[in-house]
């Protein structure tokens, strides 16, 4: 998985602060997450190719999440884009997208999906044969979902070298790599464990904004290999957080020690704060495995 | 006047090029005139105090024209404005806007005033004792208006060692000012134009964007001090212009010439160009006085 941070900061877009956008790459898919105003000159400056996104994951419908989309959508139309696009979103999002379609005369010419979300619930919302998708119930000012993504268990490796020893016939190689045990040449039974390596472990990946502290996503999101989650404020400010339904960094760092992720990103920071490695240790104080979002900044896990 | 260009571009906002929006300073108002994506960014980029932002006029529903006011219209709300704004655009603009702020439940705590245009024909829409502003009904693919920003005749300025020569009394400078003969001290009727300097001379500005090669709206411009007319093409192209209702260089300098403004700037540029020079050329067989709009800068008339 790669994940690229396009933009971390609360509220508004400044010169220096880009609101919320991500792209998660993940066997051949290009997920983009969260879409502030400026999210397609974010895409255009770390050089990500538009037309791989396929698939646009909104977790609420807070400016700072979602101004930029229509901008988006109508590039792709200007860039003659044919391949179709599947939101997914909030229920409403598709009339405020489509109203302003339609004032500006300028429906798209490839297929607009929308997937309306209502649930508060974790749902699975999207799936292929390697990845899923499903929603993190959120509690935020409005209606809000995170989103989690999993790789599906791999196939097991063949240890060729063990199946020509053993003397299997490639017309098992399949069953092999599912896990059967396999009769060879001869008849005889073969152990699958002593002709396969294990599948890798399959990664997963939870994004977490905007919230308060909630506890019970936490089976939700249990293990995950990566939890990026708000910290919008520090402790210090943990009444503004209460008042405006949002985390701290202390707060994302005890989900995270609850959930036993094995690594968290912090983000979602309020523009009041000019030192970003004071969340950092705010949140060591908690749980030890923490790294810091920045506008750009590339994680490969 | 002090024209401030944050974006000239057609199209897409790119890294390096941004979509419509300008601001127009003009006795002590601070007129945003259109809104593209990033807008709010570009205004703090150019350190221009948004504060002082109380009447943005939209000249249509276009994404790179448009799809900027909502972010800016949400943090007026984070910077806690009071002041009311107005908001003068084609009809659909209060729904589109208003729609995604109840979506966000960010309802603004400052008065948010929709002026929503419907006429085909020039009308006064805004007007306090400095300045005029009138709609330049364009044509383009969707319900268009450039606008014309007029200052008022200004009063004439006392010659005020010649006041005092003439043995004038201070109750009668206002009379003066306004152009009236008065009566001296003495009972003598003085000449106003003895005692008095003419008024500057009223500036205006034309906004003319997006629309074809139009030469009805030149009554409306005419002797304009400055026109911003858009040329998203080069004549080589004129048939792209003609297809997407777009005007070529040549057909700006034509719409200049006819009008007899003073000064022509050049603006919202196809990004296909690289060399904006030639737009200039183009422009200059027709009518000498062609400026280039380029992101940030700023024409003082």
């Amino acid at each position: 998985m790669r994940l690229t941070i396009l933009g971390c900061y609360s509220a508004t877009p400044r010169t220096l602060n880009n609101t919320t956008s991500q792209v998660l790459e993940i066997n051949n898919h290009m997920f983009l997450i969260d879409c502030g105003e400026g999210t397609q000159v974010q895409l255009r400056k770390h050089k990500l190719k538009f037309n791989r996104i396929k698939y646009i994951f909104i977790s609420h419908l807070h400016g700072d999440h979602f101004f930029g989309l229509v901008g988006l959508i109508s590039t792709f139309r200007l860039l003659t884009r044919e391949a179709d696009l599947h939101i997914y979103g909030p229920k409403g999002i598709k009339e405020a997208i489509t109203l302003q379609l339609k004032l500006s005369d300028s429906w798209t010419n490839y297929k607009l999906y929308f997937h309306e979300l209502t649930s508060t619930k974790s749902e699975l919302i999207f799936e292929d044969n390697k990845v899923e998708v499903h929603t993190i119930p959120l509690d935020h000012r409005i209606y809000t979902n995170g989103y989690l993504f999993k790789e599906k268990a791999g196939e097991r490796k063949l240890n060729i070298d063990a199946v020509n020893e053993a003397n299997i016939d490639v017309a098992y190689y399949r069953k092999l790599k599912q896990g059967f045990d396999v009769k060879n040449e001869d008849g005889v039974l073969i152990d699958n464990k002593t002709v396969t390596f294990p599948a890798e472990n399959p990664k997963s990946y939870a994004f977490c904004s905007d919230t308060k502290y909630k506890e019970d996503i936490v089976p939700v999101i249990k293990n995950v290999s990566v939890l990026y989650h708000e910290s919008t404020f520090l402790e210090k400010h943990a009444h503004y957080a209460e008042k405006t339904k949002h985390a701290t960094a202390k707060q994302a760092a005890t989900i995270a020690k609850l959930a036993h992720v094995k690594t968290l990103i912090l983000g979602h920071y309020s523009t009041r704060y000019d030192d970003l490695s004071v969340f950092k240790n705010e949140a060591k104080t908690v749980f030890n495995k923490v790294k810091l979002a920045r506008d750009g900044k590339v994680f490969n896990f």
